[in-house]
């Protein structure tokens, strides 16, 4: 069984990642989101495990003080992570993770790289279509609609620096080429990573 | 519109190269076979630029000595070679071209690389199916098969230097693995090469 691939993916609000992803993941098999840590208490119906890792503060703490997350946060009050461990441990069954996150997130994974982590960013096809679909949620104020166009033209200045730019037009398309990605990621994590002859067991696994 | 990609592919006798090829040409626009130059004379039915670029041996030789080949080799008396110009006409077109080529000529390419040249091998499931397939064909003596084995093992030797690695086991999921990796590697060729913001014109095309 080869290794799954860690996938962190950003898109400005908008683009349509979120049912994007939602439509990846009830087609190709082996992937999962990453499940985060947080601090604060679970729904009904949330899972420990599941929906998130809820721990306390002071354990919490001490994760992020070990260098165990990824990138932290803390929202209202709360703190929110993701594990490095519970991401490898994901990996190591073999599934691909998505890491959905923002673009100052995603910047700071950059720099201390999650080793083999593939950089994906979801795009809106024009300004135009971004604007129309901002507005089309219809209820919103002019003010609001401006601020989350300003947001995701400083969002869309990253982009470059992602190693896919998947352009979400026609939504079954999108779906289509980021599982395109996910395949072909697959195909080069068999390549043996120094070169050498193939081990025909790992490769069928 | 953008630059189309040049694809390198080898893969030993009986991984089913020349079929899965066959079939994703038809699957994928904007995709061809790169045409060779040759000094051997065309046969009935061949169209020059089409099967072949048909040229005199000085012709040929001048290319030669002007660099003018990404490889080239002398077979029973004719000389083939892959003229850089004529696979960057193709890509300038924006059609990703594929260069079908044993491993030998693969490896001259990887050293002095074709800027931005992907590289795939195709291989066949386990020894065993090789053999199977190998054999199949029926007619051939003992001696053939072995020395065909042989050879495949020798291929096989250099497949963890290409860039992705394609298990030619089902053939339909072997023709949707090639396609994702060149649905893929469009995304990627997307990406602004020095980080800058996109431009909205290029991504669209």
């Amino acid at each position: 069984m080869s290794r799954g691939n860690l996938f962190v993916i950003s898109a400005p609000s908008g683009a349509g990642k979120s049912t994007l992803l939602k439509k990846l993941l009830a087609k190709v098999p082996h992937l999962a989101f990453s499940v985060s840590h947080t601090t604060r208490n679970p729904r009904p119906g949330e899972s420990n495990g599941r929906e998130y890792h809820f721990v306390d503060r002071p354990t919490f703490e001490g994760m992020r003080d070990d260098q165990a997350f990824l990138e932290w946060a803390e929202v209202h009050g709360n703190l929110y992570g993701t594990s490095r461990a519970a991401i490898e441990a994901q990996q190591a069954k073999g599934i691909d993770v998505f890491l959905d996150i923002d673009v100052q997130g995603a910047s700071q994974l950059r720099d201390c790289r999650h080793p083999g982590a593939i950089f994906l960013f979801i795009a809106p096809p024009s300004w135009q279509e971004l604007e129309r679909r901002l507005r089309g949620r219809g209820t919103d104020p002019e003010e609001t609609v401006q601020l989350r166009l300003n947001n995701a033209r400083r969002e869309m200045e990253d982009a470059g620096c992602y190693d896919y730019l998947i352009i979400n037009d026609r939504l079954e398309e999108a779906v289509d080429t980021l599982r395109a990605v996910v395949i072909a990621e697959r195909c080069k994590a068999r390549r043996s990573p120094d070169g050498q002859p193939i081990d025909w067991e790992k490769v069928k696994g």
